[in-house]
């Protein structure tokens, strides 16, 4: 019998796609579903993103250099430089969305059986990468009740071992939305040198702060060798197809050696580097009214739900995602609920269960994640859905 | 001090790309290089799938499924129904390059110290996906005298220990050019079934085939569960940035487990997959003006170097590369020799060293590849060049 191999076994499935087939049988029925149990933006990709890519004029869609353009790179400098980060266009490697990023940070700074330690709750698909590079991701627990800042450095110590090579954030954070504090990347550059460890800096949602400035990892003193830098353009600049993300740091080594893993997938995708060049272009203000409308999304968000009776939201300081406790005891359950056994006027929610989101099983069962991709009106409707389901779900815990 | 990854430091540089710096040097003396050393075709494009990213009209651009947007699948059932192949939509994930497809392949069917059994010389890439994913290549030699074919059963059996999950082929071949006969197809089939084994063929050559028909492993019958397709859309239409490719087996459990991959790194490029989807639309003749090119260049490249003294280049039957022997030790230096120290009318021409193609130490010393994507005007000056550098080389051997 031909066998799958282990880490095929082992690899999770996408926690939040396993709904899907329970969000189509709800359509079938002819219920409206509001999705906002995903990272799609419904922002528009700029108009200048696109045209530049309709008005490419060259004849052999060649590879690219495998660390990307130079132009784009050179150009990337310009704009970390307008955010704060100093970086030479060596620094710059560009990868086929943020995935090959972590991917490539993985493989170059782990080996299999290392341990690299992130906050919990996180992005579901770190697990996958780390299935992918056969690292083990060990959790360190933040909470609800905290807004889910960063761990006490104490607990985040408590967990290293002789095999951790790595701690991760991500910065503001999927799924909680939280903002990390330039105190909090002090604290994490403290541990990274005390210990010797990289620290791995998601900065996805970067450009959706709200609740004060973001500072990057990019921009601790005197810690060059240990950051690197993961980022992307697909939420950035709404453009999650082009599929265009940067693996970033000063460390020369580092890179050179993260190079070896892009020259062997050749080259990151030309059409998407084009956009993304292009992306450079847009006025200074470009994400200002964006903010505007995530901020506008965000309030009215958290104002619903922690206005519904036994339901917690903290106010998320960026990205657009939110965690929230229910009055539930099985998030799984209650999501499927939703999907399968609830309409309010012919309409129904998709939510992220929460529980998908943790390391440590048994926690995040009375949280899902709610992304605010969708306008405000939809937004507020999808609120009376969910606050009339949790009124009527069979399950509900006082 | 931070520590680089083992498989970071073991992981190899391009062996292609590393004579790039002398390339520069050269053509910064002035010196026209004529480039025989990297598979990026001249072949224009289709304007029909540079036209159909051009002329789309969305306005969000999205993530894709996962495994490729459906209507792109639907239409390569079609595109694979005309070259023989029988599958279902849903027995393929479009994947970012053949690369990604290879690296799927490896990680799905194989865990870390697994061995997959590769003739070489072999595409030097898949020792790159092979450190990625923590697995072994495990060469069983082809020979010149042979034209590269198939090596014998007894051969590659006696490469088979407890840890083979895989054998794999390029077919036809990069770097030799070979076509795999069916009778050789037959024979890896008869291999796999008795010792439980994939098949792993990469056919990102198929559509250039020119001393018969190709027969792809998929042909084969009986063997469904064995049989994985990687393949690619960067050589079929010149199209190597659009970074599109597939994962193809009939084995669902295999594809399954690809397909969590797949998620963790969410849709592989949308404007690629427009690139993609337009091609099959082309004409069912398309590809005979490229062959026919194709051969005409082969068959200048092969009668020049058959008249070179000491020089044996076998017929190659498909695909744009032949692998040459020449009179000479060490096909390293006399690459950056040809770079370096040579000209010939202000021109010299670079090469691929043999030795990169090759996982047994020592072997492929002699040999070059050279792929024919120039006209036959340039390849012809650039034969000029090569039979002028192997007279004066200092190091010639006879």
């Amino acid at each position: 019998m031909l066998s799958i191999s282990h880490r095929g076994q082992i690899m999770p499935s996408s926690p939040i796609r396993k709904l899907v087939p329970f969000a189509e049988a709800a359509r079938r029925k002819g219920t409206r579903v509001f999705h906002l149990n995903i990272g799609q933006p419904d922002i528009e990709t700029p108009r200048l993103m696109l045209d530049a890519v309709r008005h490419s004029d060259f004849k052999v869609l060649e590879y690219s250099h495998s660390a990307g353009n130079e132009s784009y790179r050179r150009k990337l400098v310009e704009y970390y430089a307008s955010v704060g980060i100093e970086i030479a266009h060596t620094d710059i490697i560009i990868t086929t969305g943020g995935s090959e990023a972590i991917l490539f940070g993985f493989m170059s700074c782990l080996d299999a059986g290392d341990e690299v330690i992130i906050p919990e709750p996180f992005y579901a698909n770190y697990n996958g990468f780390a299935v992918a590079a056969d690292i083990t991701v060990v959790p360190v627990t933040s909470y609800i009740d905290s807004g889910f800042a960063l761990p006490r450095m104490r607990d985040i110590e408590a967990k290293i071992s002789a095999r951790t090579k790595a701690v991760m954030i991500c910065n503001p954070n999927n799924p909680t939305g939280y903002l990390y504090s330039r105190e909090e990347l002090e604290t994490l550059k403290e541990i990274a040198l005390k210990h010797n460890l990289y620290i791995f800096a998601d900065e996805a949602y970067r450009e959706f702060s709200y609740s004060g400035k973001h500072f990057s990892a990019m921009q601790l003193r005197d810690v060059d060798s240990n950051v690197v830098l993961m980022d992307t353009i697909s939420k950035r600049y709404s453009a999650c197809g082009a599929r265009i993300g940067a693996f970033i740091s000063r460390n020369r080594n580092l890179v050179d050696t993260a190079m070896k893993f892009a020259q062997a997938r050749l080259s990151p995708p030309s059409f998407g580097q084009i956009a993304g060049e292009a992306a450079l272009d847009l006025p200074a203000d470009y994400f200002d009214a964006t903010k505007m409308e995530y901020t506008s999304r965000r309030d009215l968000l958290v104002n619903r739900l922690n206005g519904m009776p036994g339901v917690i939201c903290p106010n998320p300081g960026g990205a657009f995602y939110a965690m929230a406790k229910l009055p539930i005891e099985d998030c799984d359950h209650f999501c499927q609920w939703l999907l399968e056994s609830f309409s309010y006027n012919n309409q129904t929610v998709m939510l992220a269960p929460g529980s998908g989101f943790y390391g440590t099983p048994g926690l995040g069962r009375q949280e899902v994640r709610i992304a605010y991709v969708l306008n405000t009106a939809s937004l507020n409707v999808a609120m009376d859905c969910l606050e009339k389901a949790l009124l009527e779900y069979p399950f509900r815990k006082e």
